[in-house]
């Protein structure tokens, strides 16, 4: 079995990563520069791919960051220090992002005759940002199935309805390297502890009894 | 009324320019460098838009052309020299390339609070290119319009149903100035006449009972 999935370099993706390879599948990862601010992710997802031994391409799109708006993740406003509000979400979302990040895997996995594309949309993103949302998923798919009728991929987003902290659960099943991943949208030495998806992944250790191995190194 | 467009600064995109100016349309038009041989229509979008002195980006997405396989467009195949048959026209598809500009697209058009996205597929291209399908603008309308959902985005494909010869028809009512595009796959001092495209486009002006001013140009 072969799949295209995108790899950020934090929680969600690694350990989708990390499921896709422990069922069997030939993984080629995705990741993309699109500017964000927190760049540390892409370095991070390249030291997991290096771990692994996957094909990994670092795709660059930074040059689309001055189309798309003020988000906080580009640099335009200040990253929110709060949990996800839908105002604190409105500030990080970069407009299209999962929907561009797609098409682009769809299309590298139509080149390749890859059936598959995953990515790693979860239960709480979906409260918030409308790409990671169930039935975004479900339009997406036929319309990408339809775009690549000559060798056709199906889009995979397993857990779409699955919370961060089950995802957590999973992972530590699968000895996920987490002190590897990255996930703070202010991108600095350490995560900053304070901007929601530094909340939101040390919630998801805390709800599993343990403690996000990279807050571990900083003690 | 505010519009995006793509503009390949072929016939079809073109003429959708003008009518969509002609229907009282503020346009802003986003043309896509994604490494194409025929460079030339970029600079043809260029000078359209320039002479009608509307809002036009030209996106780089070059970096994408080395993953999206060896389409003739991309300089990986030669060109064929026929009229379009699937044959011709899977050598020179690029795959998922209609969808990625469309995400990029919608993307813009949420930044700035756009309501609409249009593309000019039509009927020719439908027989022959997947992404051009009246189905697959049906299934990406509504997984547009979810990806976007906070300032919803419409896709708007109004050439769906006709033919080149008829929009051709249209922008000659228009007054659309077509010795200022491009079609060519060659992309060389003049059209080779040979191309899918440039038999296409000399067939729909035939049809019209005219000649193609870009051969006029020539002779």
């Amino acid at each position: 079995m072969r799949g295209v999935l995108i790899l950020s370099g934090g929680v969600d993706s690694t350990t989708l990563l990390y499921k896709m390879l422990s069922d069997g599948y030939e993984v080629t990862a995705l990741t993309f520069n699109y500017a964000q601010r927190h760049k540390k992710e892409i370095e991070c997802a390249r030291a997991i791919a290096e771990r692994l031994h996957i094909r990994h391409k670092i795709i660059d799109l930074s040059s689309l960051a001055s189309l798309l708006g003020d988000s906080a993740l580009l640099g335009g406003k200040d990253v929110p220090s709060c949990h996800y509000t839908e105002e604190a979400a409105k500030k990080t979302v970069v407009p299209n992002r999962n929907m561009i990040m797609l098409s682009v895997a769809a299309g590298y996995a139509e080149a390749h005759e890859i059936p598959e594309v995953y990515y790693a949309a979860h239960k709480n993103d979906s409260t918030i940002y409308p790409d990671c949302r169930p039935e975004f998923v479900q339009a997406l798919r036929p319309a990408i199935r339809l775009a690549t009728a000559w060798h056709p991929v199906e889009l995979q987003a397993p857990f779409v309805d699955m919370s961060k902290a089950e995802i957590v659960s999973m992972g530590l099943a699968l000895e996920v390297p987490y002190e590897l991943t990255w996930s703070c949208y202010r991108g600095e030495e350490h995560p900053c502890r304070s901007c929601p998806t530094c909340i939101e992944r040390e919630e998801a250790f805390a709800l599993n009894g343990r403690q996000d191995p990279l807050l571990g190194e900083k003690d």
